[in-house]
């Protein structure tokens, strides 16, 4: 019976393949016994909990192979939580005082924690539980005597799926064998989508129950770019999804020729590509994907999912690990931005009636200069490791600039009394997000060293629309006049100074409006990993002064679907972009 | 013993007398007790209902000759209150079944009103229970044979000092002894407030119980304009409020002179001076202050305070009351500006987590033609009273502008196919005070008869601060070179296309502000009614050129402290404006 199911596309591609579905274990609930002899049991636990240890010491040495050190990560984090007293020796100490057999003791501690983090109102801590939930099923099965290779079955050629999928699981997925695979549950953010995106194999997840109706072999079609899988699809369907793929392929092979080149117009002038990070993990996919640049480093992740304030040590190593991994190339990193839609709750920070217009971002470092300072430092520390300039957000008047800016260099100079080496000219920048900061460009432009438009706040704060509202999402319009007139009067007032732009924002990597900035001068685009190859593709089109023709006929119109269809006919072929 | 209290300035004016202690009678708690003839006692209320009703049609005439017909409505509610059968019929019905009492089976349902209508989340319902509380104190003054002139002890000359004043009591003020008076209790927009600034009395309200300890015959000064209230002032102090008084009144006698002027640059030039009005009252307060036009006519009192939409018909006298009433002036009437920071909880709309960048005002209104369409058609009935321009809030794109004059036209054809009278050539135009709109005001002058510029919200938007959020205060700069740049902008776009331009935010009656504005060429002025006359009187000071050289300069500055230091030095002898 033809059916189709639709999930949250966590790694994009295409798959046609029979479905093998993968049963995770029934969830094996253990009697409660007493054993005779208490020492043996703990022992026998102990030997479980060594052999988990083999297991995932050569997962995460054939991942650090394969992916690389940073993505072999979750499994130090494994590795950690066998070590962990709060729960590996509570169990021993639980079967040596009260005689409870092992497997008792390993579910119910297990299950106490698991069941404590997934009641958190926070995503990291619930992905903490899923990690909890893999290694002591891991250390499970040992006990039982039932471990070994899950997955063995599998036949040649296959879409897995299965009810969930740990990141060990994933990690340790056959990619001669498996073409994709969709889960019932996951989001994009859990370990194992973010795992597929780099194994670079298609993954829906989210996909719901209705996945247990799949009969094993069945054929399926999977577009995990869209999120969607058929299981028996029409005779014309195949064909349809074969076209497709063998067009996807073709477009993929296409644009990887361009990883390593420069980003050129056709006539040779130079633009720089840069990504938009957010993890620590995303630094190898932006190289992977020809990134010359980060071109925004988001420090949120560092404060975030937590209970206080992180260390200056903790950031200084973050910032180090890129600067290094970055190898010279330029690293933007933006100071502290929560406020808005990003809250700490350690801070306890008043409620405000409308978040996305209040103490955010620099103004909350600039009432909160203890924060804000071991913020610089750590960066200033981390600075000599590589090509650092430091952005700073939420800036609306040039006071807030000159002041942040004041106490950046009151902390280089404690640094540099305190012997503590700091990189010569560190460049400072600030976003350019809030619509005052755009129409005074040219008062900012002579204090600054470069600036990068924040588009998704600039056009929030344009149209008086929060870009959350889905009642006034008709209003976020990237290219709408008055947005592409503001971002012109930023560039203008930058090339009078001789400053450098770059953009930040979701827009720069819109193949609809790179053809308009790129004739607006834009110097830089920063955009995620995935964007960069089809936008070096794109700018190699034209010259330099072809895209300047172009961006004053599309912004001779008026309204922004004219000016998307202007830039989809002459540009992409009238296609969507 | 010197003293201070501080309050709200509720009607502006300095005071120096005696204060004359009016103590409101102690609440008086009737006791239970049974009648025998619970017929007499019956005609006994209706008795002294009876004669409530005398006393408050004399205080509604006397109103109406001293005050005019709309500061006299208040009484005509207080009548209506002794006609309402959920009162009145109640309590006659109570004694009539019970035999109870009169006094006690007033005060229980009298109080049971009051205390509901206290505890509702709504100032105008809460104004109500004040009303109640008057009324049903004058029956029971009557019912106790204790009514009679309360203020009949009253010194010549004197500050009055109570703990409230009912809205009877203010209006029976006798003016040529009470020079002030200040109050434990009330709000700006309480009824006694209102009708102090009507009456021209100065007044400050809400200065708490710490009044009680003034004593009678104290010599009191008091700065209603600042809110302070000084008992027993030093000599110094005295002599200090008694050059400040003359100075006042002098200022004010110099003002009167401009009420009947044209306003006009020293060299002819004619620029328009309007009011800002909220309420029907507000009309006559214009007009007394030489309004030329009413410049905004926020029509949101005819939606707040009650339990569903305003009918056709209500709105339709509302408006048509307002035109009458300025004969011929222009009359600008924004539609409804609901959302942001103004609920009406009977529509029940979503919580919105940024309400200042939602689903507000015209947003709304496209997205509810139902409620749309019953205001505009409320308008275009009421057009041929007066000289009618229609305004349209929180437009971003021009779309949302077409789309709301197709449905105004569409409406219009409706009714003239019914035979409706509506006028010929009704002006039909928009606030600017989205970015978006100012940025590319160009587009909209195209299709706009005129632009009004709210700077309120144009201020919070282009620096991204909440106006109501202290935390990002210091952000809320009318005079930064960015928001002046903006609206050059407009002004500049409008002149164009043969546009007027007005501005109908706080900032247009900003004495900083206005010579800038004026040099930028702003053709109309919508303000308080208070700040008219200095307005006026600014204007008069200087040549159209020379206030645009003065604007040229101002804008060379980059900072608001600049700028307003310069307006200052400039125009007003370096004073604060």
């Amino acid at each position: 019976m033809r059916q189709t199911f639709k999930g949250i596309g966590a790694s994009p591609g295409l798959a046609i393949a029979p479905a093998f579905i993968w049963k995770t274990e029934e969830a094996y609930i253990p009697q409660e016994s007493r054993v005779e002899d208490r020492e043996a049991e703990a022992s026998r636990f102990q030997a479980a909990v060594d052999q988990a240890r083999v297991d995932l010491e050569a997962i995460r040495k054939s991942t650090e192979e394969k992916l690389g050190a940073d993505k072999a990560e979750i499994f130090e984090g494994h590795l950690l939580i066998l070590e962990d007293p709060d729960l590996i020796d509570a169990i021993l100490e639980n079967v040596r005082e009260t005689g409870i057999n092992a497997e008792f003791a390993l579910h119910e501690t297990s299950q106490s924690f698991i069941r404590m983090l997934e009641e958190m109102d926070d995503e990291l801590l619930r992905e903490r539980a899923v990690d909890i939930k893999d290694v002591s099923g891991r250390i499970m099965r040992h006990l039982r005597g039932v471990a070994g290779s899950d997955l063995s079955a599998m036949p040649d050629e296959c879409v897995l799926v299965a009810e969930d999928l740990t990141p060990s699981d994933t990690a340790q997925l056959d990619l001669n064998k498996v073409r994709g695979f969709i889960t019932e549950v996951g989001s994009r953010t859990s370990h194992s989508a973010i795992m597929a995106r780099s194994l670079d194999v298609p993954a829906i997840v989210g996909a719901g129950v209705g996945l247990r109706s799949i009969q094993p072999g069945t054929l399926v079609v999977m577009d995990a770019t869209e999120g969607v899988l058929l299981a028996e699809p029409a005779a014309e369907e195949l064909t349809a999804y074969r076209e497709k793929k063998t067009a996807y392929d073709r477009r993929k092979a296409e644009l990887a020729l361009w990883k390593d080149k420069e980003t050129l117009s056709s006539d040779g002038r130079h633009v720089e590509l840069a990504a938009n990070i957010g993890k620590l993990e995303d630094v190898q996919k932006a190289l992977d994907n020809g990134a010359e640049a980060i071109g925004l480093f988001r420090t949120e992740f560092l404060y975030m999912g937590r209970t206080e304030l992180p260390t200056e040590e903790e950031q200084y190593n973050s910032y180090k690990f890129v600067l290094e991994k970055m190898d010279g190339k330029p690293v933007v990193i933006r100071t502290l931005d929560i406020g808005g839609d990003k809250e700490l709750p350690y801070l306890n920070l008043p409620k405000e009636s409308n978040p996305f217009l209040g103490q955010r971002a620099l103004r909350l470092c600039l009432e909160r200069p203890d924060l804000f300072r071991t913020q610089l430092r750590a960066l200033l520390r981390a600075s000599r490791y590589g090509n650092l300039k430091i952005m700073f957000p939420m800036i609306a008047i040039v006071e807030e600039f000159l002041e942040a800016k004041r106490i950046l260099e009151e902390e280089k100079r404690k640094l540099l009394a305190e012997g503590v080496e700091v990189a010569e000219g560190i460049e400072v920048g600030m976003m350019i997000e809030v619509p005052a900061a755009a129409v005074s460009a040219d008062l900012f432009a002579k204090e600054v060293d470069f600036f990068s438009i924040g588009t998704n706040d600039l056009i929030q704060y344009t149209m008086a629309a929060d870009r959350m509202n889905e009642t006034v999402a008709y209003l976020y319009q990237p290219c709408h006049p008055s947005v592409l007139r503001l971002i012109r009067m930023v560039i203008e007032a930058a090339n009078r100074e001789g400053k450098w732009v770059g953009m930040c924002g979701e827009m720069a990597g819109d193949q609809t409006a790179i053809p308009i900035l790129l004739g607006l001068g834009l110097h830089e685009f920063s955009m995620s990993a995935g964007s960069i190859l089809p936008a070096r593709e794109l700018i190699g089109r034209l010259s330099h002064e072809e895209w300047r023709g172009f961006s004053r006929e599309a912004m001779s119109l008026t309204r922004q679907d004219a000016i998307q269809q202007y830039v989809r006919e002459h540009t992409l072929g009238g296609q969507p972009a």
